[in-house]
């Protein structure tokens, strides 16, 4: 009989900052239990995922191995973390395990896609739950969302701990506050923690991280002080700064109205599920229209320059009956993540362009992050000290220099990213098996393959547009006419002055001509022929090599 | 006879970073006499311009006032300056004013283009140049590119200084110092200085500037440090920052290596021209390949994250016979601008993979900005003491928060963006017409308008996807046989699991069996029937509406 090992095995978030899915199995190789942590997804861009809706984990491997797995546990409700759990859930059809707000969200996702909700199981902080070979506890973290959770997972081969996203927060003004006691006692119970799953977000952050309760003095005086309206925006989730917002609004006297469906969504859920008792009371945008600019507060969405919410339609104009104008300020209380500067920038000068003040969060005094820093995690291997510790979620160069970190601390760390699948059992981590670990793109509402060619051909098509020729050849085998030149994306004349179309056709009518009865007869001898051509021909007269659609329609005697 | 006046038309910088080209005017309002200051590009990006190799600004007023046009002054030899020198002379024709290192470089530009040098005339500083009404010295001022100069411009209407790119550097390593005596006699002369048109890129910046002298020693001391080889990446055109480089990796006991054309041109035409008297010797790749890591030094271009650069081409393998290793190092002696986050991040975690230390600016040891900060502006503005101030290079916000500081110091000054034509004659700047002031977009070889819908058709390609249906009618205008449909960035299958391009020639085909004689004898009907079929049908299976292209060939009786 085969020795029993303890897997981990990430499918996404291990090599990327979002997406999260972290597989963990106990059993004989090859036919370990298994149990999912979180179901996220990830953002698509211009330059990589055109028209792409959202990004989600390859997760094949799972889906091949379902009659393994037992459970999806979610530790928080952001994107990176639930976001694909709709999506991906029919593939998997096992039970998902939560904390209140957190299935809240979850429940919506799936009412919205038509899927059942019951297979949903709220659980209370340090619950054990009963996975296959696996006890699972919700152990409440500070973040930047309501009930975020480490899980503390015990398994035959020992206690891990999974950290999910967190900080350091004593006064997290929304939840729980990081418990070092408690984690202390987790830490000390039986064998102790052999190993540390940890966020490495943060790592290159070498200050320790700051608590959210610091921001409320300096956004009450900074609201205090300003004299028309004032619009905030932030992550829709983070439902503490929204209290913060909200509460520094009314302290200087403001009505205050939120907008955008997000916001509304995460206060609802969580009001609905007890997390928050106690929120100002707000005005609908209809009310906020009859009270006079300096007394009033929107808190909106769009802090990372999205074009559809709430803070760039402000930028473009009126929204809701509302509208921004000289004199006002807006307050971005947020971080940009990278590869979002385009997006907010275009705001700030937009704002700019209105007379509206533009706030940020330089110099920090009105934004902290939701992720252990440096300092933090140092203290946190310190207070739990594993065997060994995993870097999880974070771009390679953040697991290779948390692994390092780790490592100098005279813990066993090992850089693990998405696919591969380590053997937890020994003293030190050990890659057993590489897995195909890729992306699916959710494209209006078909599931495609990163590299099944769809999106390479849309960035090929914005590049270098569009060239398209039909050609008719009768029913003898002989062209019909010229061939038809449609361009799409192309410049219109090039060097010679002349129309390109024109040029094309030009080429294209003395190429037919000639053409031997051999190529005629040939679909893919015509196309290959008339690509070259077209290429040459584009290349001479406007420098571009475009993409070719060629297209053969052959009569039939009838 | 109508009065004098003195002009100010921005047709590119302001309101943007990058993209510089400001026309100044004196004479009788509609005849004055013009200078262009500047005449830069700046660069595309796939969210915007997807495709595009460069953008210029539309300078179709100054081409359609040519005659007017006395001459082109480039205050430095950055691409936002100089890049459009060459594609837009032609349309303009006239002398073009530099000094040694920046004409040499528009050489370049313009004898790859095949257009004539000897148009470019070289001037030493403080050199008076007569062009019209004008009288135009190139008055040295430090910054991160050799001999940037600001001008002095004389006019009848009193005396202009157009700061160019600037920082306040008393040693700034290759090149002039800034010389506060010398400004301080500019502004005592005659009337003083009745305009600053003056850089505002770094107005955010709250802290003085520093010297790129105080990055020799901790330059030095890190590169001393490291074990492996050394991987330096900065502005090819910072040629200060190169020599510091070198020097520092010099004194480390390492051979130097440059890697990247636009690198080498710099030190070619910084040498060719006198600015650089003393380089330290550099090896090629070919010899580098025999010298042991620890003794060797790469300086490479690409600090951008640009894919094609040598940064990039290192974080994808070898380059010219040279890899990177576990226990080397790369160090960006740069600041990544905003936009470029995602390529710069890639390089990042490239070189995170291979084992090789990444080490950025943060901390600021390693680089300076060479734009003046906020205080050092004030600085400017007191030294000056303009009668009015116009915020010049920067985005909107960037222009206002400058004109803002101003007026809180008693100067007159106004926001003025790209297009808008100013009257400086009397107390204060007053706008006195509207230009159209857009965007050219060179792509391949040709120039096309940015508005032409070109670039606008690639994004929605590369957003929705193409669908091409060819219908062909025959001589009695029926359809003959059915419609070929083709599908470019699309899925292949939908919602019903059958292939789209199946189903959309099914639908098709029940439209044209039922078509009436008057739409099938329409190109306009049958297009758009075909389309709203093909949206409709997509919409359902794929959620998605494509762009659409139907080519109607209609047979003719011969």
């Amino acid at each position: 009989m085969k020795k029993d090992r303890l897997i981990y095995l990430p499918l996404g978030g291990a090599g990327e900052i979002g997406m999260n899915a972290y597989v963990y199995g106990y059993g004989p190789a090859g036919k370990e239990r298994l149990i999912l942590v979180d179901l996220g997804v990830t953002f698509p861009d211009m330059d990589t995922s055109p028209g792409v809706d959202l990004i989600l984990p390859d997760i094949s491997w799972l889906e091949e191995n379902a009659d393994r797995l037992e459970a999806i546990f979610i530790t928080h409700a952001h994107e990176d973390h639930v976001g694909a759990l709709a999506h991906l859930w029919p593939g998997l059809k096992v039970p998902v395990h939560a904390r209140r707000f957190t299935a809240r969200i979850a429940e919506m996702k799936m009412d919205e896609a038509g899927l059942p909700t019951d297979v949903i199981h709220v659980h209370a902080p340090r619950h054990p739950i009963e996975a296959g070979p696996f006890r699972v506890q919700f152990v409440p973290v500070s973040h930047s969302i309501p009930e975020s959770s480490a899980l503390v997972i015990d398994t035959p081969a020992g206690r891990i701990v999974h950290s999910g996203d967190f900080k350091l927060d004593g006064n997290p003004v929304v939840g729980e506050a990081f418990d070092p006691v408690m984690w202390h006692e987790i830490a000390r119970e039986g064998q102790g923690v052999r190993i540390l799953a940890c966020d490495s977000t943060n790592i290159f952050s070498t200050h320790p991280g700051r608590s959210e309760a610091t921001l409320a003095g300096p956004l009450t005086e900074f609201i205090a002080a300003q004299d028309g309206m004032v619009v905030a925006t932030t992550f829709a989730s983070n439902v503490a700064r929204l209290k913060t917002l909200a509460e520094a609004g009314r302290a200087a006297g403001r009505s205050i109205c939120m907008l955008g469906r997000a916001m509304k969504k995460m206060i609802t859920a969580a009001a609905e599920t007890g997390v928050l008792t106690e929120f100002p009371g707000v005005v609908s945008p209809e009310e906020a229209q009859h009270i006079p600019r300096e007394n009033l507060m929107l808190i909106v969405t769009g802090s990372q320059g999205e074009r559809r919410a709430a803070s760039a339609q402000l930028s473009r104009g009126k929204y809701l009956g509302l509208e921004m104008r000289e004199g006002d300020t807006f307050l971005f209380s947020s971080k940009t993540i990278p590869g979002n500067e385009r997006g907010v920038i275009r705001i700030m000068n937009a704002m700019s362009e209105m007379g509206v003040e533009v706030v940020d969060d330089r110099g920090g005094l009105y934004h902290v992050s939701g992720h252990a820093n440096r300092p933090d995690l140092e203290a946190v291997h310190d207070l739990l000290s594993p065997a060994i510790l995993i870097p999880m979620h974070g771009e390679h160069r953040h697991l290779r220099e948390h692994a390092r970190l780790a490592q100098s601390k005279g813990i066993a760390s090992e850089v693990v990213t998405n696919g591969m699948m380590i053997d937890l059992t020994g003293p030190a981590p050990k890659v057993v098996e590489h897995i195909e670990a890729g992306r699916r793109y959710l494209d209006g509402n078909v599931l495609i393959g990163a590299l099944d060619g769809i999106v390479r051909d849309r960035i090929r098509m914005a590049l270098n547009g569009h060239v398209l020729i039909t050609v008719i050849v009768d029913e003898d085998d002989l062209p019909l006419g010229d061939a038809w030149v449609e361009l799409m994306g192309l410049a219109g004349r090039g060097r010679s002055g002349a129309a390109l179309a024109d040029q094309l056709e030009a080429e294209l009518a003395e190429f037919l001509e000639r053409a031997s009865a051999k190529v005629i007869a040939s679909d893919d001898k015509i196309d290959e022929a008339i690509r070259r051509i077209v290429r040459q021909v584009c290349m001479e007269e406007i420098g571009k090599k475009p993409e070719v659609t060629v297209v053969v329609s052959r009569l039939v005697a009838e």
